[in-house]
């Protein structure tokens, strides 16, 4: 079923017999376990109990959304692993496999398993065979395929005609994507872009009918283009819980949100303005009834389970940190520019500051019935070998984990939010709770967060296990033997950017002919950041920038927030009328510093895209032409 | 007093009142105050209290080393501070200052203080002031210059002659400075390069009298010669107390030991062997009677202080750690090839690994009655702003401090460590007691500790506040303000090195025409390490290198220990005969990385030397010449 380049790819694991659990919840009235979280291959053995209702007040739930997520489920299976794509009978089945710890069957079993159920017309449409002749269907045809009723649920995929009726039933994202029935679901996938693999679309491959025939005349290309536009407001209705931004934003993409901070909220502010905040959504922003919202924890220290409310959660005492949250993705253009990446293009502000107000994460786990081994001096909390993760399982269908040292450390300050900069926490931030996990990428500060679990492995999703993760500058294209040997970004390597002046100004020198630059730097884990050198001359000579004090609520190892900075570089008066790069490399406490170039860490995925900030700037000439810096 | 040069580079605080605590300890008795410790400028505000006695049954001590250690406390006052040697009459009075918190004096009443009693001849002897004419004295005329009674203690220095009788008294490393009487001091600074330092010759110019006189004949010069053989006799019996070593170590000095572990003894061994565990010390070894031993613990959380014998700390629960230890300057030869730097030319092998038995650092501070604040979700331990470090002080002279959060951390594991690999410390290492800060640079790791001192400030050692800090690579001589400024190195950036093949070897590839390379690579902090990167061709491609497991009682995120490593890279056979640069990077879970080249991390110190570890090496032709690389 692999295509032999796919074959050539696969890693030894795969060829191990695995599971993938789709459903890693089961409703509280054991209705149809729709899928509710995406996730990847995950060996039988896990120890994570059943799940208590992750709102107890709405457990058939229309209040989160059912994401059509294929991806990775669909990546593993077509790597040679087995599937619980399964109807409510199989998976019963599946499920008591794993309630009794048994190891599950062959892999043979397991795909006959999937081949019964979903794997139709698998042996008429053989990966990368083309028919000689195949079926065309008209666009008005195919519109009327939007139900089993109707005919069966087809859709489009680039030119070709799909009958997925079969597959809805066993889709990881649930019934979402009849969404994209009798349509083309192209314009889904611009957006769910985690379906983009070659996997997803060898597996979709599988349920080929025919091709769409072109249009014929003038009429029916108008038809076609009006049907196009229906996709995209269909698209967009899928967004209409998304609140209305700060139009200073640097949005790169509208649906979901994904938009940068402006360097001008940037600079000198110790703490961003919440509505400046940098927005990076991975799906719609969900509604959520703060009144039924639940947080479910659970997991093998919390034998039965917990569901929390709001009010629950904001009787444990309150704590407020200052954390700076950073995307992995943070200054991707400056990699991009050196080659290609796959990702939005994020310049240097993908990065943002609050003083966050919410409960510790590891109150709510003793609030949950977690209990905390007693400290002695031999055995620790993390010493517990049962527990090594936290998962966290956001509304809209996002998921993330930590480890659980980092959890259940006093030093750890894992915070579930309510409040933002004083204010309740706002929808795009994750309301009504999100999680802030100080010190580490955002990925895992899940927002609209409403579970979590302690587990004895990382979160199987799609950001956890297939996306966030570093490869080597040769990994062009990951397998998943890649993605399985990576590790999974958490803690953050020290970062830094000029913010003032900006690439391509025309910068005025000072009167004492000093170039003046502003910017921010930053680390991960706690570590402060301790130098700031900054460069006019392109990373010759270094002048050691002035640091701004850094969040005042501070303690030693856990410096959370970024600190700014401010340089005035003398220049010679020669280089006025001319060109220079302005280069800023920080420092942190444990000395770690930033690569001088993008090529010793290029990624495909550009991530983790912390060389040296280069800047160029234009000097004016003598005669005081061009913009002057702007002297915050 | 200062020269011009050296008053450029005076630092603000040094305008303001200082004083320099020479004297952080008071001898029980209350006898005269011999200085113990090597201390720096240090303000009056200071919380610690009195000490006790760190050797209990040993007041008047001739147990540990009394160190000529001059230069901080002389470099202070040349940089315009108030220094404290003081008799004892002025020490009483300096002490009831401190002890009252009073703001002590001005600067001008500091300065009269200390030339009241050891600024003879400063009038006359003005810096950088050279008298038309000097006395010359003749090497057998100053040998006689050896007490008071002999009409004054003179030492040679250079060419010049000083009498520094009035100076003893109060000479920072005690009456050790008689060892130079009535011969040259150079042999001796050549050991305690703590006092090459600009400012310690500018404060020993105060107490010039004159030149040597030349040789005149064969004769004299002949007894010149023989008095400069019995100097160095002189100083080799400081170390008489040094043990035993094995040879294959590669001795960077002998006096004090500084030898690195040779690659062979590190290539796939987790676990050094203790006899080739590199060897830093920074003064002789000195001779501990493990009976007497007690090891003083003392600060504002332990109100009596206390001092806990061999036996007292044994009773304490063992825990055993493996940890590598690496020093602030391995690898310092491969930065300064690139620009030269001021210290030992350190290769790959400053860092071995042991498995150390002891008991933890916060189990002493507990048993010594540092009480825990109840670990209540709200209050950390490290909240206490009374104690933020905790300092470590060496029966032979050297110290250095630790953050208090680190040594109070559950998930801290720093140890008193008593074993090593399974067996009794030996001498070299720190035996009866050594410190060992797993994740921290080894500088930390004081060994033969007999003071442990919890304060609000960092140790006041030349070590903490002078050495083992970076800089800027614009900073060429660091000035006092930039000693002020960096921070001292903790934690440790990513490292890693080839070991295997050898610079120069001549490497026959495998038959599947594969470079086969082998080294280690280690991260501070607990990270870590998570992927190697291994070129052949100087860094255009990188092959992923497999990692050997960690060490075994490695807890998550505390990777106290290295990874070793290996890798085959596939090479094109059209460079055999040719040289290839043989390239190692490392990532840590922080995904910190290390640097490309070392021009953007050069410090004066060569110390923190991480750029990528380049190898160059020949390919054996095709007829099989050269060395094959040995497949272990």
């Amino acid at each position: 079923m692999a295509s032999s380049a796919f074959a050539r790819c696969l890693p030894r694991h795969c060829r191990r017999p695995h599971r993938v659990h789709l459903f890693n919840s089961i409703q509280h009235t054991h209705a149809f376990p729709r899928p509710r979280l995406l996730t990847t291959s995950k060996p039988v053995n896990s120890t994570v109990p059943p799940l208590p209702p992750p709102h107890a007040s709405n457990s058939s739930s229309t209040n989160g959304l059912r994401l059509p997520l294929l991806a990775a489920a669909l990546a593993a299976l077509a790597a040679g692993g087995a599937l619980w794509i399964a109807p409510r009978s199989l998976y019963t089945e599946s499920l008591a496999l794993t309630r009794h710890g048994e190891k599950g069957g062959k892999k043979d079993d397991m795909l006959s398993l999937f081949s019964k159920h979903s794997n139709k017309g698998r042996e008429e449409h053989e990966i990368n065979s083309v028919p000689a002749q195949r079926p065309r269907f008209k666009r008005s045809e195919i519109s009327t395929h939007t139900s089993k009723a109707a005919g069966g649920i087809w859709i489009i995929h680039n030119n070709g005609v799909y009958d997925i009726t079969d597959f809805v039933d066993v889709h990881p994202g649930g019934e979402r994507i009849l969404l994209a029935a009798g349509r083309s679901i192209d314009p889904f996938w611009s957006v769910f872009t985690i379906h983009q693999t070659p996997e997803t679309k060898e597996l979709l491959e599988q349920y080929r009918i025919g091709d769409v025939e072109p249009p014929r005349d003038a009429i029916e290309a108008a038809e076609n283009a009006a049907a196009e536009e229906r996709d995209r407001d269909a698209l967009k209705d899928l967004f209409k819980f998304d609140p209305k931004r700060d139009p200073e934003l640097i949005t790169h993409a509208a649906y979901p949100c994904n938009a940068e901070a402006p360097a001008r909220a940037l600079v000198d502010a110790p703490i961003t303005p919440t509505e400046k905040f940098f927005v990076r959504n991975h799906l719609p922003v969900p509604d959520i009834d703060t009144t039924t919202y639940r947080l479910a924890v659970q997991g093998p220290g919390i034998p039965d389970g917990v569901a929390l409310s709001l009010e629950d959660l904001k009787k444990l005492p309150k704590k407020t940190v200052t954390v700076t949250l950073q995307c992995a993705g943070n200054r991707r253009k400056d990699m991009h520019d050196v080659k290609p990446t796959k990702g939005l293009q994020w310049s240097q502000g993908a990065i943002s500051t609050a003083t966050w107000g919410g409960v510790l994460l590891r109150d709510v786990l003793k609030q949950a019935g977690y209990n905390t081994p007693p400290s002695t001096t031999t055995t620790l909390p993390d010493d517990d070998q049962a527990i090594s993760h936290v998962q966290f399982h956001g509304t809209e269908g996002y998921g993330a984990s930590i480890p659980f040292h980092k959890a259940i450390s006093a030093q750890g300050d894992v915070l579930l939010a309510y409040e933002m900069n004083g204010e309740p926490l706002p929808a795009d931030h994750g309301a009504p709770i999100r999680v802030v996990v100080p010190g580490y990428v955002a990925a895992r500060s899940v927002k609209w967060v409403d579970r979590i679990t302690l587990s004895d492995e990382e979160s199987w999703s799609h950001w956890q296990r297939k996306d966030y993760k570093g490869f080597s500058p040769s990994t062009e294209m990951p397998c998943e033997e890649d993605y399985e040997n990576a590790k999974s970004i958490q803690e953050l390597p020290v970062q830094s950017a000029v913010l003032l002046p900006a690439k391509g100004q025309n910068v005025t020198l000072t009167e004492q002919g000093e170039m003046v630059c502003k910017g921010y730097a930053v680390s991960g884990g706690g570590r402060e950041v301790v130098r700031v050198d900054v460069s006019a001359d392109g990373g010759r000579t270094w002048t050691t920038a002035t640091l701004k004090p850094a969040a005042t609520d501070a303690r030693p190892g856990r410096q959370w927030a970024w600190s700014h900075w401010d340089a005035k570089i003398p220049v010679s008066s020669t280089i006025k009328g001319k060109e220079v790069e302005i280069v800023c490399k920080a420092v942190d406490d444990s000395y770690n510093s930033q690569p001088e170039k993008m090529e010793g860490i290029w990624n495909m995925r550009g991530v983790l895209s912390t060389a040296w900030h280069r800047v160029t700037v234009k000097v004016a000439g003598a005669e005081g032409e061009g913009k002057e810096v702007e002297g915050r």
